[in-house]
């Protein structure tokens, strides 16, 4: 029961990005922070701007900003839109061989289980877990300079 | 977001169990029926044994049975059992590397969506999921000959 790397890197780009919002970012910039894979954050940020999450300004001056106000960023609809493999099971997958499949009530079972994990993040917002009560730290830990 | 094989195949054990009642199944039988691997299903089998959740009788007439009624088998404690890897996040796991960690407020968020998964299952049990309301097609599926 684990996100992928890719939605956890989207969302410590987002992170970024509300506490520096003072100053368009860079991927370089970023990779360095979390010290994860450049090449890998570029694909996440590709992603997150083509969803409109972020917006990448060229030429000086440019940079990375967040598109939207941080309370604007649902956390239920970012995962949604951001995990790739979201089959709990075998079952949810298009290559499913249970053989038990047509008979077994698991699935539904797990589905809203599932619904009920993303009900829960549906109910925040990127402002309630990056600049929060704990925005002065986060701004220590991921100022720019 | 996905369970791994090993809590994935518990599962599938213990419903061809609970289908498969008036007689001892064996290993063999029930990797072949799913088509899966008898080695990683010994290992399942051997941690479901020693969890309690089967028995495994030596001898003739022996074989592997439920230990209890399926009704008695909740889900939530059974996935909360058998899945290693219950890390959402990074941030959840032993080798976390996440600077922000010390600030950020992603991880009690997370930990209250997956409680709320965990809290649907807790309301389910094998008898829900196994030989309910499509128990005549899943023996007609898993029968044992």
């Amino acid at each position: 029961m684990r996100l992928t790397a890719f939605t956890d890197y989207s969302l410590r780009v987002l992170i970024y990005l509300a506490v520096n919002s003072d100053q368009p970012a860079t991927i370089s910039r970023i990779a360095q922070k979390y010290d994860i894979s450049r090449n890998h954050l570029m694909k996440v940020v590709h992603e997150l701007s083509q969803k409109g999450y972020l917006i990448a300004l060229r030429g000086k001056g440019g940079g990375l900003r967040l598109s939207r106000a941080p309370a604007d960023i649902n956390l239920g609809e970012l995962i949604r839109s951001m995990e790739t493999d979201m089959a709990i099971a075998e079952c949810f997958g298009a290559k499913n061989t249970c053989i038990i499949t047509p008979a077994c009530s698991l699935r539904p079972v797990f589905s809203e289980a599932l619904n009920a994990f993303l009900a829960v993040l549906d109910t925040y917002s990127l402002a309630d877990v990056a600049p929060g009560k704990r925005g002065a730290q986060l701004v220590r830990i991921l100022a720019s300079d």
